[in-house]
């Protein structure tokens, strides 16, 4: 079985490493030849190869940037086997779902594993990137069963769970739990620089801070995509805030002991 | 050399733990039963003592609630050896400073450890707890050296690094890189119960939600004690985010941008 990735960086990086096994050659493209050469020095890849001939493998996974995927998919579908079933990595669904649906091909799964870290780059890349991550697919009405079936085997033995989620449901859900999350964490950073010397975080706000600076070009095509969405998540945090902000101005205890109250039933019930 | 600690919950444990040296007996004194019982299982103390015991040690530890710092450390007053050292683990210093500066006691040193977990109680105490954490110190005018080179010994063997600040200027940070972290992550408990089934979040989530669901009665207490700067955080945190906002509500990719690389950098200088 031959394993096709475009796009070598931290997630195209650790699909090669995670499916790294005998039976399986992992070929990779990626337009930049720094990304090639760390991808190749780390073991994520068997071989490096043109966008044409990674179209030719069993199974292709799209890693690349949000803004490239589109022209990706393309010059894909211009080249590839018959046979070649093609899912991608992006983080926001909605412009793939659209591509998906005017190219209503059986072998095209949109993707989106739930995982990735701080740091960008096959440099560090994992193979344990994905075990116990959701890896959500979005399948749209002429994406055949046998094409999933193909997807989901090979997200399994990455160890991630596959997930089926509505495009529109998975782009609202993940405003809330990943792209607010980075936006809060790149606040926080902000306020903290203004806040000039005597450093003595704790625990929290190393936690909360952890995403803050991530990769401006990545994350402004992903904070795009999904603008709508995000502001909408964002919107909703400031309402829950103002509503613990508003007890804290007028002294309410008993508004504020309500809002951790329900935070600690919510978080129960949360799972996490 | 014996240590006295009042309160035994995490904080107050987690101290008799990392004091614990066969040269120093720990005596500790909690109002409530249970939670001595539980300290004592874990060999948090060495015996259970009442507060004017606690109180002839040669260093004490106040790691009561906010709610109840106050009255203690008047009954430790009533009742302390001459030469006993107290100081307390308070997470906002405005009430205990403006006790101690009424007080002007030489033997008092107002104090935070910058550490703690989701989690409360001695059950989830541990020698550890302290390791490579700032643990502020907010001496007033007349606290002296002898007591506060006292307290610093302890900290130190505690494996802390004690770090000396002025309270205004605790209760301020601290509003930022404690209290505010802990107000988001209720938030986002709240938001992620309100988008009902498909949990699929990703490592950043789980970072930010961390210390979602905790004690409502003792942060309650936290959070109405530093109401004015916790309040005045949440209103700067919704300034940054309300940047962002606007850029997404505009399709501005160059302000989103904007927004990320000033991230990028402050995190560069910020060190965590």
């Amino acid at each position: 079985m031959t394993v096709g990735i475009v796009g070598l960086g931290l997630i195209g990086g650790s699909i090669g490493l995670a499916l790294r096994e005998p039976g399986r050659k992992i070929v990779g493209y990626d337009p930049n030849p720094e990304s090639v050469k760390t991808a190749r020095s780390r073991f994520c890849i068997d071989s490096e190869a043109s966008l044409e001939e990674v179209a030719q493998a069993d199974i292709v996974f799209v890693a690349a940037p949000p803004a490239a995927v589109i022209s990706v998919l393309d010059t894909i579908w211009s080249s590839k086997a018959p046979q070649t079933v093609v899912s991608d990595c992006t983080s926001v669904k909605a412009n793939v779902i659209a591509w998906a649906t005017k190219q209503n091909d059986p072998n095209f799964v949109a993707g989106h594993p739930m995982a990735g870290h701080e740091n960008s780059g096959a440099a560090f890349a994992s193979a344990w990137m994905f075990r116990n991550a959701r890896w959500i697919l979005c399948p749209v009405k002429g994406t055949s069963k046998t094409s999933i079936t193909t997807v989901e085997s090979a997200i399994k033995a990455m160890g991630a769970t596959p997930v089926r989620m509505k495009p529109e449901d998975h782009d609202r859900q993940v405003a809330t739990v990943s792209h607010l999350p980075h936006a809060i964490a790149g606040a926080l950073v902000l306020l903290r620089s203004e806040l000039g010397d005597g450093d003595f975080s704790g625990g929290s706000w190393r936690d909360l801070t952890r995403v803050g600076g991530v990769d401006p070009n990545l994350w402004t095509q992903i904070f795009m995509e999904n603008r709508v969405e995000l502001s909408k998540a964002i919107h909703t945090l400031e309402v829950q805030l103002e509503g613990l902000k508003a007890s804290l101005d007028n002294e309410n205890a008993a508004g504020v002991h309500h809002f951790l109250e329900r935070v600690k039933q919510a978080k129960k019930t949360d799972g996490h």
